[in-house]
């Protein structure tokens, strides 16, 4: 009894899915080793039907949008931002005005709004799948979204392969069937095209194989929905079953006109589509049958967030995974690791800042930060950059993804910081210090020798930095004096200054 | 003798550096298993010191260098393509400008100038030294040109680490010396910066180790003369030699006044670079002795010219070793490759075009195309182009990296030509053939299956291509057909035309 006094309230913690047919936010209490669902909130926002061809985000999305986050933000008033994950998907990942909305989001919603790589997407909706069906062997996992669909096959908690394909039935209804009007040859239209996006990545699941078929999301719910209240109680989603279901749809003329035991009003715009999409997939990867699971993307953030929380940041994987694959000179990434945190630690940043979520990024940065050695060694922290930001990184999301490589490619030469790119979470003020530290670290380290530096202070005062060294040091060693010379220069033509003294006698 | 009657004139090859301090040129005749110098040309062209601060180079220097080309290319009269190479190195690989050069160029001398990348320089001045000095054990290489030097540490003919560093007789006079002054001031300035350029690298050098170090190139050759002229009769480099030919040069005031024995007028203006350059070299790597090899560049483009043609391509280990590193498909991109050829093969090309080479070029594009899927898939061609434009890829120079890149960038979706890239040595309209077929080699194997292709006929006019395919293919096809049909789309919207027939049953 004395030691359940001692322990907190439960930690509650929320995750929000900023999809591009519905907005979800679910709301859990981590209970010892286990996570109680406490709420859960649903609004179809259709966001991809906003977007133009042009691939911008209409007002009204975005309107519709807003309001829906406003109405969570309700519920989450007075959660702490790191028990609070919200993650977009498609239609903010290609729309090109994404920073407008987010800009407005922030406003509303007090918590970053992470778009997240595709495929992190499909990373993500295993583990939530994963948690909720912890059945044995490999599971192959579906989620038809409104604007992508996501493929994984995994076991246990761990991926085999993971493609997230452009086509999801918002998108795939305002291609095929924008009138509404349903007919057999929109919808072997709409197969076509899915047939065609699979085609090329097909043999790559049916190589592996696997032992189960999950499907998630909201297009394969209602599917399984109106299965059952045509008397299929089991609600298995089979191949021939699917078939029938088409037939029946390709009767009515219009969206309109769907009438179908079991199918809700909102979901009919968006159900042929939907339909035509799972078919493709059954024939592409030749599925008998496949069950729902409720786990879905939103789960993925909960049990990522707890995990990250107990075990181990999947991140650490992915950093360290990179670094083997392009031979990284691990000693000289950690002698560079020591000491950007050793001088990190000295710096004073702004209150409301995340300095643990941004030292850690500067530890991966510095990591990495000669990854793109591999390519070539001219201009190679432009190569680390290209990686950082285009390699597949489970864990990461985009805004991440970018901060490395922006660091990365600052590490070393000329600072042309008007070619830094557009942030949303972060700001350039978050990550000047960072590269700043970067710099400072990487040339410390340039003669990449196993003798251990001496401590540096620093005094970081805006872009006013002052480094001491040891009383001498820089006397006996002259090519570093110079290296501090050269960085002290290329930090005067970006504006800041970098000043270095020698600790004095007394 | 009958078979000394059959056996031809011996083949006689040119190579030409188009150095950054001199212009180069060799002839040799190939007999039986050996190279037999013909002639050897040289004139000093400085074209380094005609490039200015935004990289531009000047008139003056482009029409010493094209009157210079202007003076071989009589001597190479009569010279079929295959038997000439002539590579540009450090200034050209700098110059803004260097097209222009290039085109004037090409009016003067009926054959490609090839700008290679600092590793290619260093790789075939290792090759030519190798040849010339064919020792046991490790080697160190050091070449010390007029805009880069080179540093290699090879054995027998493989390479263990190279790296090509901006700094050279030439360009190192122009920043440190750029009055002719001499002074010990301008002398350290000039040692410390070439310090600091090896910095990073010199641990990677000393880790490896070696047993001999040879140095090539005009600033070592002079150094050694001068060391003669002094009574070192044995030629020999060594650190407290240089250091005492430092003081002696410290001694003049100006670079005209520079009284060695041994050292010719030419060579006084950029004397002191080089010494101070070696020097450097001799601290960072910390070198007792060096000796002299007369092989350089120049030899290594006559010695790789004749092991083309009697040995293997030094290109098919590099693409090899890149499809390994990027875990590339193998079967698929080898299905690719033979459906490219077969198709290719069919083509008539404008006379005048190497169509072997093109077509080797193909090939090897083929093997490649995929090998961006391993930092992602979204966009995973401009992965591909992004990694075959900046690697390190021995036995290639720039122009072939650069049509390979291109090749792969263009593999699928939208055809956004105007985005394509200037070429030197090859023509849009020779590229656009190759993309034309690898696009349709791609859809054609679009399934990744195992299944053999039928025959494809393919009659190209000019943009115009015909593809006659089996009877009844497509209808029994029909994700095949309908990829044709996007494919189609593309051309069209290029202005090109795919026109996709069946055969008829007579």
């Amino acid at each position: 009894m004395t030691k359940t006094n001692s322990s907190p309230q439960p930690r509650e913690i929320a995750a929000i899915d900023i999809g591009s047919n519905s907005f979800h936010m679910v709301v859990a209490r981590i209970v010892g080793q286990s996570l109680q669902i406490v709420s859960r909130h649903k609004q179809r926002v259709h966001l991809a039907s906003g977007l133009d061809k042009h691939l911008n985000l209409d007002q009204a999305a975005m309107n519709r949008g807003l309001s829906c986050l406003a109405m969570f933000a309700e519920r989450l008033q007075g959660f702490k931002p790191e028990n609070v994950r919200i993650a977009a998907t498609y239609t903010l990942r290609q729309a090109q005005n994404a920073h407008i909305f987010l800009q407005r989001a922030e406003r509303i919603l007090p918590f970053p709004i992470e778009i997240i790589p595709g495929t992190e997407e499909a990373r993500l909706i295993y583990l939530g799948v994963a948690h909720t069906q912890p059945d044995k062997g490999k599971k192959l996992v579906i989620d038809i979204g409104g604007g992508s669909t996501e493929l994984v096959i995994g076991e246990d908690f761990d991926t085999h392969i993971l493609y997230s394909k452009h086509m999801g039935c918002v998108s795939y209804n305002k291609l095929f069937f924008s009138n509404g009007k349903l007919s057999r040859k929109n919808i072997a239209a709409a197969q076509l095209a899915a047939r065609q996006k699979l085609e090329s990545i097909a043999s790559k699941y049916t190589d592996i194989g696997w032992d189960k078929t999950l499907g998630s999301s909201g297009t394969i719910k209602a599917i399984r929905e109106v299965l059952i209240a045509q008397g299929h109680s089991d609600g298995v989603i089979t191949s021939s079953r699917l078939h029938r279901l088409l037939d029946k749809i390709s009767a009515f003329k219009h969206q309109d006109d769907l009438e179908l035991p079991g199918l809700t009003d909102e979901r009919k715009p968006v159900f042929a589509a939907g339909v035509a999409i799972l078919s493709a997939v059954f024939e592409a990867l030749d599925i008998d049958d496949m069950h729902f699971s409720s786990g879905a993307l939103r789960e993925g953030l909960l049990y990522e967030m707890e995990q990250r929380f107990r075990h181990s940041d999947i991140r650490i994987r992915t950093a360290d995974a990179m670094a083997k694959q392009y031979n990284i000179d691990t000693t000289q990434a950690k002698r560079v690791q020591t000491t950007a945190i050793e001088i990190y630690d000295q710096i004073d940043t702004q209150p409301g800042i995340n300095k643990n979520e941004l030292s850690t990024l500067l530890s991966w940065g510095a990591l990495l930060h000669e990854v793109g050695l591999n390519i070539s060694y001219p201009g190679f922290h432009r190569h680390s950059a290209y990686l950082l930001r285009y390699s597949t990184m489970p864990g990461f999301n985009i805004e991440q993804q970018t901060v490395l490589s922006t660091l990365v490619r600052y590490q070393r030469k000329t600072l042309k910081l008007t070619e830094m790119p557009e942030l949303t979470i972060y700001k350039r003020k978050h990550l000047y210090p960072l590269i700043r530290t970067l710099r400072i670290a990487v040339v410390l380290n340039g003669q990449r020798s196993d003798e251990p530096l001496p401590h540096i202070k620093v005094k970081a005062d805006k872009e006013h930095w002052q480094l001491t060294l040891p009383k001498g040091w820089t006397t006996e060693n002259k090519l570093l004096a110079a290296d501090m010379r050269t960085e002290q220069e290329y930090w005067h033509k970006a504006g800041w200054m970098l000043e270095v003294n020698e600790l004095s006698d007394s």
